[in-house]
């Protein structure tokens, strides 16, 4: 039996969730295809449950951090992983049917099975064996958590999995030095987790401006996250209760492995032989400015793109290829005026080019940078500085890139992001009264 | 005996150092006069040491989030004033040497010892009777809480001695609807003292856009602060170790009252009668846009001269004098531009202008609003909002102002700042990709 929509949206996360809501209030018959939850990634098993668990690792600090304001905390307080993991589902799933009930209060069907394309123009379900054909669909499956081809890998758990664990032992092996990687570190480590980080070279966060991961690395090593550097694993084997880790450099014995090794696009069971959408030469389906894959019916959104793996971004790029559908507008975003934050203690926020961005493209650029104890800590021993970067060019003073790692950082970028937008100059830092005493009153204190 | 400077700055507070210092770096001889202790009010008696007092109040709320996230905290933790006291005296007196330090290392003269002028062009050293001159004199005297005069007013404290008090009691009455009272009645709520606000009207906050009283009016009653509001003090009594508060309605019976009920230019033993220095009817010294008061060789900066009383205007006030005096530059503030935060519980940041302005002014304005609850506060049952506000020109969509109460408002405010100083559009909101999950992204979602 064939059935013709308008829109099949395969993969129901953020983009594809947003594309089809904005398509079926606009009146177009919409069929959505999930074959886990609705909400993908973000919601299920990231950008929510991961900033849920680092509300919940703050804590931690802040009952330190009383102490030098005159607070007294007779017992050193104890956290409780089941409350904070079942208290995380109940919000999940809260978020889940809303997800849900948005979708169906404006009539897109939502069909939880998986699919591949049959032909260029149907989709086989994968259970149910039907048939079901559109006008034009949108691939939105996002990404996947990958992990390496190595002897016993089936003892680690990847970023997905960490997030079922009702349960979590007392030592706990990272594998990684991505953001991810980092986050997972810092909040286990602030609930009191013994925390093994495992990288391969000698510096973590290499997608970034080399700063970002020297700060974060200093900031690991004060916490006494064990680092084991320059350590690719080759093995992993069970030791009664225990999984030894065996890198180049040494053996770890450790209770929990978890590998942070980076994401692919979830494109496996898709069928896409079938359908005449190509791929780049990384794995990542081929698309235009407009999100339209080599087969002009065919579009991809998110992470399945591999092009900037963020929500926002997602969101956005569904946005404009509604609007590019229904009424021929050619949005195209610009990736390089991105704004992000990585949740690890202390927060990051960036936005814009890094130095190792320029450097690849072989910009001219200035750096303006300050790192200062902030009020916060001044009856305080620890060692928390805040730090801010500004990258700009020289003779027009346009700023490229700004990093401000410190307390409200991902906040602080977001506004930040308003003016990065447009074109922003040292001048316009300069030109502005501060705030005080806030933090942030430094990067315009700081021209 | 004479003595020829080239400035004599009377007050080192936030603006007199500032010029002090730049006009000493480039070579002019400046001597500075402070009768009490060098940094003014933003160091020794408000922001900063108010500033420290609210992060040691945050705690509180701190310790009973923590527990929707699966922490255990055996026993209520208590709190001890006079460690942060001594605490918050031991980073004024260290911010205190660094600013003499500063004045000092570039030239400046300081005095310490009041001064009023003898002549327009001479000013008496009230202890030593010196005679001081110089060619140009700036008056940054800044301002002094005022108290009613009414009977047994002596029994009360203002803001500047409470900055004092190494004790404090139990039962707190504060007299006041501002910003100061407001901040000093949720610092010392959250500190676990019993907090009595007093207010005239039924409103607070009344120099504000409405909804910024409204919410924190609301945050008040829910902290259970007691407000007696519609109530003017008429007299003060003791009572063994107590003060009853008589009321137009109500006698409080409280251990300790401070009044916040607005603060006055600083010009009581100046000698501006023999200055040729003119006054506004409010009592402050009158400038035009370049600082300049009615005697063409004094000019006055800060609080003294009440235009925007906030220690980043007063610098910036310095600053464009300075540029002025050595280059001729004629720079003048936007007052209308400039962004602030009130540290209650939640934290207010707003920049523009508010609904009450946009009335006076009788400008027409559309509004976009939105309240919710923060992902922080997921797991709670408290009612802590975020709320943000938008005010807007209908046709070209300009933006007039915004309002954000919420955690890291201030910061968040400061960032917004640099785009506010810009011609600032709804449209700037609507093409910026957010960064997730934070709080401040609903506001560019909002649109």
């Amino acid at each position: 039996m064939k059935k013709k929509y308008d829109y099949i949206v395969v993969g129901a996360g953020s983009a594809g969730v947003r594309f089809a809501r904005l398509m079926a209030t606009k009146g177009y018959k919409v069929c959505i295809l999930e074959k886990s939850r609705v909400g993908g990634t973000c919601v299920i098993r990231g950008c929510v449950p991961k900033k849920l668990y680092v509300y919940a690792s703050n804590f931690k600090d802040y009952f330190s951090d009383a102490t030098s304001f005159g607070w007294r905390i007779s017992k050193e307080p104890t956290h409780n992983w089941s409350k904070l993991f079942s208290s995380k589902n109940k919000e999940i799933t809260r978020l889940n049917k809303i997800y849900i009930k948005n979708l169906e209060r404006v009539g897109v069907t939502i069909i939880q099975e998986e699919g591949s394309f049959y032909n260029s123009n149907s989709i086989v379900l994968k259970k149910s064996k039907k048939i079901i054909s559109a006008k034009k669909f949108i691939i939105s499956t996002g990404s996947t958590p990958s992990m390496p081809n190595i002897p016993g890998r089936e003892l680690a758990i990847n970023s997905d999995q960490f997030f079922e664990m009702k349960k979590i032992p007392k030592n706990i092996s990272i594998v990684g030095s991505g953001y991810i990687a980092l986050e997972f570190a810092f909040l286990l480590k602030n609930l009191n987790y013994n925390v093994n980080l495992i990288v391969r070279k000698k510096t973590i966060l290499n997608e970034f401006d080399k700063d970002i991961g020297t700060k974060i690395l200093q900031s690991a090593i004060r916490k006494k996250i064990n680092i084991y550097d320059e350590s690719s694993v080759q093995s992993l084997t069970k030791k009664g209760k225990s999984i030894v880790v065996v890198t180049n450099k040494k053996k770890i014995t450790t209770n929990l492995v978890i590998f942070a090794t980076g994401r692919v696009p979830c494109i496996q069971s898709l069928g896409l032989e079938k359908s005449k959408v190509k791929l780049t030469k990384h794995g990542a389906i081929k698309v235009n400015a407009l999100s339209q894959t080599s087969n002009k019916n065919i579009f991809a959104l998110g992470d399945v793109t591999n092009r900037k793996n963020l929500t926002p971004v997602a969101i956005r790029e569904a946005v404009y290829l509604v609007n590019y559908l229904t009424t021929k507008k050619k949005q195209t975003l610009n990736y390089d005026k991105i704004a992000s934050g990585i949740f690890t203690q202390p927060e990051v926020g960036h936005i814009g080019l890094g130095e190792n961005d320029l450097q690849k493209r072989s910009i001219n650029y200035k750096i303006l940078q300050t790192e200062f104890k902030p009020l916060k800590y001044a009856f305080s021993n620890k060692n928390n500085p805040v730090f801010i970067k500004v990258l700009y060019q020289p003779k027009t003073e346009k700023i490229f890139g700004i990093i401000y790692i410190g307390e409200s950082a991902a906040e602080i970028i977001q506004s930040l992001a308003i003016s990065f937008a447009k074109t922003f100059t040292l001048n316009d830092l300069r030109n502005t009264v501060p705030v005080h005493p806030t933090s942030s009153e430094e990067l315009v204190t700081l021209v």
